[in-house]
């Protein structure tokens, strides 16, 4: 982030410094909140209305009042993109329960906090990725957290940061029960017996709006997998809001490449020609 | 927190409105930091150089530089007690990775934060906590966080908010392979067989400072437990840096009480007589 930017606070528009947040806020002092993290492509925010819903859903879940309505939050993230001149990039919505007393218990009366960044970005790129199955940590299929995009990404950083310590792109993450659960930010896909699947909620998959598209207009469906299965897959890939990508190699595993599968997804995907990256 | 208040922020103690925080915070966006609580009883904070163990090697294991050395933050913490006239409170320790550029990767050169603040109050009560199982969720002892004082705090507060919805003070929490783990603030300690038992960190519980203490001290030694096996126990409380509790009832069922123990615990753990709470 630059010191000068336009962001979105509380309702309003802003060219300023960088935002700044009560260090009493609970996002920052225990994580409660969720986001979400939309593509902007030729000036365009994708698939809005499915964000959005993911954010309700999941701020009803948490006793999060949502301060805006989403028809508000629309235009907010349009004014956002207009200010910004950004054509291709990402607007990211996070939304805190706000500032609380000490402690865990819920506030009796929240106050939450919902804040609106934009980064220009080529945010689509087609270098396979090198993938490696995590050891450090699992994705929690017993908890609620992993059906929603939540603030607590501390589990996704330490296996990105242990992929890249083994010479690869991202991590692979499996359950505690040792099912294929997401790659640390995406989703997996799995093309396998001629088909293509996806690891089911239940094992610890993020219910990614990608995955959802996809899994609408082609047809994807749910399928558990243990890590050794994925060595009979016919092609692995990633997807989420911003990217769908390749699995180039798993563990170092050379993976066969799909070109006719990837640009299927890309093209159910919405997304067009690849781009540098 | 109040309007105007003293804190500590980056080397400064401050008086002033809220600290205010830069929004693009790793802390605030993804949880990515550590925090430590610390107790405050008669002017004197407890423990300081555990706790700060704990953050030193906390802080190691994710790869964020601490930016202060112990013996500054020793004198900080007197500092802040000093200059708002605390006699009992506590002073929380929250250690962000700093700003960072978007997405979940390492910052090259990372920026941390340190903020300190102190909230004045009476931190041990007497009154027992009444005890629920969590259905909704789970600690996670496949990942290491479980091992950190991390600010991935949203199953705690989820498992609250359903202890509370059941009627109960706090909840107790399984870990993934159904065994005692902990509970949602406070590490668990089971009277059983005539000695004092408590589960071990691979069960999910967090190494909590007053745990390690009551450990060296009187003797605690580690014993898996599954939840059916409390129905066996003599008694329960609950400990952390700020209080020593007697649980009162588990899901419903009334659990006796052990004023005897609980005198034990509360002078192996340097804590008085029991204020009121």
């Amino acid at each position: 982030m630059t010191n000068t930017t336009v962001f979105w606070l509380d309702g309003r528009l802003v060219e300023a410094g960088p935002p700044l947040i009560r260090a009493d806020d609970r996002a920052f002092l225990l994580g409660d909140g969720l986001f979400e993290t939309i593509r902007v492509a030729d000036g365009t925010p994708r698939h809005v209305d499915r964000h959005l819903q993911r954010l309700t859903e999941g701020a009803a879940f948490l006793d999060i009042p949502l301060p805006y309505t989403r028809e508000v939050l629309t235009i907010a993230i349009e004014r956002l993109i207009r200010a910004t001149g950004t054509m291709d990039g990402t607007v990211r919505l996070t939304l805190s329960r706000g500032s609380g007393e000490r402690g865990i218990g819920l506030p009796e009366r929240p106050c939450p906090l919902l804040l609106m960044t934009i980064v220009p970005m080529k945010v689509d790129g087609h270098a396979p990725i090198a993938l490696a199955t995590a050891r450090e940590t699992r994705r929690n299929e017993h908890s609620p957290l992993g059906r929603l995009k939540s603030l607590n990404y501390l589990d996704s950083i330490l296996a990105r940061r242990e992929a890249s310590r083994r010479g690869a792109d991202d991590a692979l993450l499996l359950s505690t029960a040792g099912q294929v659960a997401e790659a640390s930010v995406a989703n997996v896909i799995v093309s396998f017996g001629g088909k293509l699947w996806t690891p089911p909620v239940s094992d610890g998959a993020l219910p990614g709006i990608m995955r959802g598209i996809l899994m609408e207009t082609i047809g994807i469906m749910e399928r558990s997998f243990r890590r050794d299965d994925l060595d009979a897959a016919e092609a692995l890939f990633l997807c989420n809001s911003l990217a769908i990508r390749q699995v180039g190699s798993l563990d170092g595993r050379h993976l066969s490449q799909d070109p006719v599968r990837l640009g299927e997804l890309r093209e159910a995907g919405g997304f067009g020609q690849p781009v540098e990256g």
